[in-house]
């Protein structure tokens, strides 16, 4: 989604938002654009394109010069991305400018009065309606930039963080947020401010950080410091300095071509990292402090509704199948997207499990606000430490990947599924529905898997040759069954999101009610048959494909004989317990998506219209 | 599936035979075999393709006589569609003839076991396994055929519906039922006995019909009638003869082009059928002896458990939304092959929902009989009277839509919904959580839904115009929320089927987690954008594909003005509630697959690979 930066102080502003920008590339966007006031005149360049494209702009024809300052990378909702809709956008007069993230309903309305009253615009965006809606106030109301924003803003319908400055009163910038991240960084010296979507622009000049909250918004002037004030009534809030412990070295790509390669063979690691401390075999126990606090509210459940979008709404679907194996808990898994907006039957027997890798999607958001003012506990499942959602829940469990920066989710994915595993297994325990031995020959079984990661790892080189023999292929099917199913739907998303080949996933038996109308000798069909999970029924899948001369890549346990003479191509996984499969099928579906997209040479880690963290609706 | 026909009597076999496999064409296929013998010598004629090319083979090659005769059109599970691999199969002595609906699993081991006995295999059926192992045991044992068949099916494990006779021993036919439907006409005349997969092969000769259950077989002599057995214990069992009352007229295609599009324009009268005697709107009542009868259950239901497969799974969808918006049920909908092949939560304080069609559909009766084991009080939705599924469910209601011949569902789906809909209005009224004067209300608009569907089918023409422009797409996305995104989901399949153009659908706010890097300038996106249903979220859903390019057909209310102005094309359905929409914006999504299929010059009423009921796991 879209990226803020902002600089307020005593330095030049240019290279600290130019840089800033660049940190926030992985969230994805279309292009870019740089608002400074130098003393005498605001200067605005902006670029259908990346960061590098404005930065070259600059170099030839633009002014760096100016201690104030915002930058942005945008993330087309209104309007195609080009030059004139890109932000920031000033307002009819020239004196206001702003960057904005998220989407003003709104906006038709708005303009329609702007522009009986005279206003004028040049771009198709929301966001320039909102700076004259902004001016349009300033001026009726006759009243200083801070209170005009928090007036417009109460007119607005929709979803923002926002940065705007007046060039007649460059000493303060003003900032807000209602559904979009914001952080303000303080600056270690005096008088220095950091503005941006997360902390990771401003990381190298201070540690010291204010999280805005939804409905608040800041004022933030070099001599009076941040003031942080609630939109709706303007009342004043204690502003709250956080110090921050993440590391800029964890950004990088560490010798991998790509941030999505790097983070698919971080697994076994993060998957360790994840279960340390939690899992402890030698006790034989499972240590979850948000489980543990909250047992009675777990074990009383009615059922759990898991709510998440995406790659983690595959996690939510493998996690149904495990939590009712073995804790014997009724599950339901809802998109977000779709959840929020009807009027979903529950109530304060009801668990809600919110899964989101930035702990920022909008959806996911909503949701979790609407199942607790139903009265429903609320869990969440984030890696992003400290993110709107972790503050938003209940309670919760940290996957603990480390930072994710490929736009396409790989070990997010495979955390999660680690995170709700161990949370069923504990409450199997807690309910009796596995017994101790059990118990402990899964815990032992859990701990193997990430040796078992590293040499599914192993297959690399032969999956980039089959890569190469499909990568021209203009679609492609995935199957699998139970807890396999939800495997085959995320290799398919992986695909779809950074080689653009048009992938879906089904379960193996639906193919006969409609895709398998879709199978010629031109179609590639990678069917997830591990030895466990219902072996012979996929092999009658295989062979009903094998009949249509569909090409076939199974994904099989290590000494599988049977589909090795039926299948075009094998790639071997080891053997596990049958739910813990997804963890190991998963990596060479990874693996396949990276390779073809590498091989199409396509943007891997910032594929086309994607965004990292999804923060408008 | 395969199809099934077979005669025992006093004519010539061959122009029964032959006319009632051109009756069960519509359950799809892709070669066609009969064997004949005629005193003297066994003939067999086989060949990949339709059942005319098989005439015509019949024409210049074989000999057409005989009184008894067995004849299979087969959907390929177990190696190619070709000539070899047709049914029937002989024996290796050629004195046993079969044909075989239905997978037998463990075929291979079988196969490895007759091979180290001296058999050979011409083909690479699993069919040719099972006359094969009869044979064996008859020599073996040295029993009659009946026993034979009796023995030899203890050893299988799978899914069948057999006919199998001896050219030695010609005045008898031997039948076997597990899984695939298999019904016995009783001629008129003594001593004249039909074989069909269903009955429509032999209406024409009797009304007088016995269904074999699962796990029975019967012995079929032109002099001692039909006997039926369990084949576990070779147990006799009483002979049950019906009256059939379906009416061979029915099945034509009354003047249309394909039975396809017929289908689609009988909507309006299928709807009224469906509601015919049960919405009462003077009384302001609904009556459904299924729901009357079990009302307890209802409404003590924990929660309401869907399974389904296919278009039938999309019409669950729906129902989920419509149960938990107006009966304030929680609903969870599955996929019976998913389903059947878990452990899941399940037990006698749980509804069971299975939703069928044919009523014939393998993995959703075996969904049912997994539910009942736990317990579950389960209730059918069919669509053909005294299927399998009507008859082993504990209550359920019909859609009665009247026969459905095209293999893309389309009347089966509008009146699946029509039925789920009048038992979620019943039970929200019995529950209290809508009022006496709402439910009027939509008593009123329901009965209003056939003349609107009716309106709906005016926009045929200005449809096949749009078909014409996309119709060479690879792919194309379908987008709905709320109530209509199972819709997306129906009309994505419905283009996958018939036109095999890889479509598929989403929640539209789930575009931004991936599908959208899909999106160029070649991609023909679908939205259902009525006025009823988070409207403004749908139209920001179009701004962000319109800024990609892609192309927009929206599917709109009637004198919609915003999303005219933003997509390429709309489609104007009239308005109605929100919750009934669903049965309004899938007529033209039924139409646009339909059109880009014939213009594409497909098959429409018998597309490729698919199967009308899908029999088999």
């Amino acid at each position: 989604m879209c990226g803020i930066v902002g600089y307020i102080g005593h330095r030049d502003a240019y290279p600290i938002i130019i840089e800033g920008l660049k940190r926030l590339e992985y969230r994805g966007y279309d292009s870019a654009g740089i608002a400074l006031y130098n003393g005498k005149t605001l200067h605005v360049s902006k670029t259908k394109g990346k960061v590098s494209d404005l930065e070259a702009r600059f170099e030839t024809k633009a002014s760096k010069h100016g201690t104030v300052g915002i930058g942005h990378t945008r993330w087309a909702t209104h309007g195609v991305p080009n030059d004139i809709n890109s932000h920031p956008h000033t307002s009819n007069s020239g004196d206001l400018v702003i960057i904005h993230n998220g989407i003003i309903e709104n906006y038709e309305s708005l303009k329609q009065e702007l522009t009986a009253r005279g206003y004028t615009f040049k771009s198709d965006t929301d966001t320039e309606v909102l700076v004259n809606l902004i001016e349009d106030v300033k001026l009726q109301e006759n009243v200083k930039l801070g209170q005009a924003v928090q007036i417009a803003l109460n007119q607005v319908i929709g979803a923002y963080a926002i940065a705007v400055f007046d060039k007649n009163k460059p000493e303060e910038v003003v900032v807000a947020r209602l559904g979009s991240p914001l952080a303000i960084g303080i600056g270690e010296k005096d008088n220095e401010f950091f503005i941006a979507s997360d902390a990771s622009p401003f990381l190298e000049y201070t540690k010291d950080a204010v999280y805005l909250e939804d409905e608040e918004m800041a004022i933030i002037s070099r001599k009076k410091g941040v003031k942080v004030r609630k939109i709706k009534d303007d009342s004043l809030v204690p502003t709250y300095v956080q110090k921050l412990q993440l590391n800029l070295e964890q950004i990088e790509k560490g010798g991998y071509e790509h941030f999505m390669l790097k983070e698919i063979h971080e697994q076994p690691k993060a998957i360790r990292d994840t279960y340390r401390g939690r899992l402890l075999r030698n006790e034989a126990i499972i240590k979850m402090a948000g489980v543990e606090d909250n047992m009675k509210k777990f074990l009383n459940a009615n059922r759990f509704i898991i709510v998440a979008c995406g790659t983690s709404w595959h996690a939510g679907l493998v996690a149904e199948y495990i939590f009712e194996d073995l804790a014997r808990i009724p599950v339901e898994v809802e998109y977000a997207s779709e959840f929020r907006y009807r009027n979903p039957v529950i109530n304060e027997n009801d668990v809600v499990i919110a899964i989101s890798q930035s702990g920022e999607t909008a959806d996911t958001l909503a949701a979790i606000k609407l199942a607790k003012s139903k009265g429903a506990f609320v869990f969440g499942v984030c890696n992003v430490v400290g993110s709107s959602i972790a503050r938003e829940t209940n309670a919760g469990a940290y996957t603990h990947a480390g930072p994710e920066i490929g736009v396409a989710s790989t070990k997010a994915f495979t955390t999660q599924i680690t995170v709700l595993t161990l949370m069923a297994l504990r409450l199997a325990r807690a309910k009796g529905t596995i017994s101790s031995s059990d118990f402990r020959k899964y815990l032992l079984e859990l701990e193997m898997i990430p040796n078992k990661i590293e040499k599914s790892l192993e297959s690399d080189a032969h999956i980039k040759i089959i890569s190469d023999i499909y990568k021209d292929s203009n679609n492609c099917l995935y199957l699998g069954r139970g807890f396999n199913f939800p495997v085959a739907l995320e290799g398919a998303l992986k695909l779809k999101e950074i080689s653009y080949i048009h992938a879906e996933g089904y379960p193996a038996a639906e193919m006969k009610h409609g895709p398998i109308a879709l199978i010629d000798e031109n179609m590639p069909i990678i069917v997830i048959a591990t030895k466990k999970g219902h072996y012979e029924k996929v092999v009658s899948n295989i062979q009903e494909i094998k009949s249509r001369k569909g090409k076939i890549i199974g994904i099989v346990t290590e000494g599988d004989q049977q589909v090795k003479t039926l299948a075009d191509h094998v790639i071997e996984v080891p053997e596990t317990l049958e739910f813990l499969t997804p963890l190991l099928t998963t990596i060479p579906l990874q693996l396949l998506s990276y390779h073809m997209a590498v091989l199409l040479d396509k943007n891997v880690d910032q594929p086309r219209n994607l965004a990292k963290s999804v923060t408008v609706e």
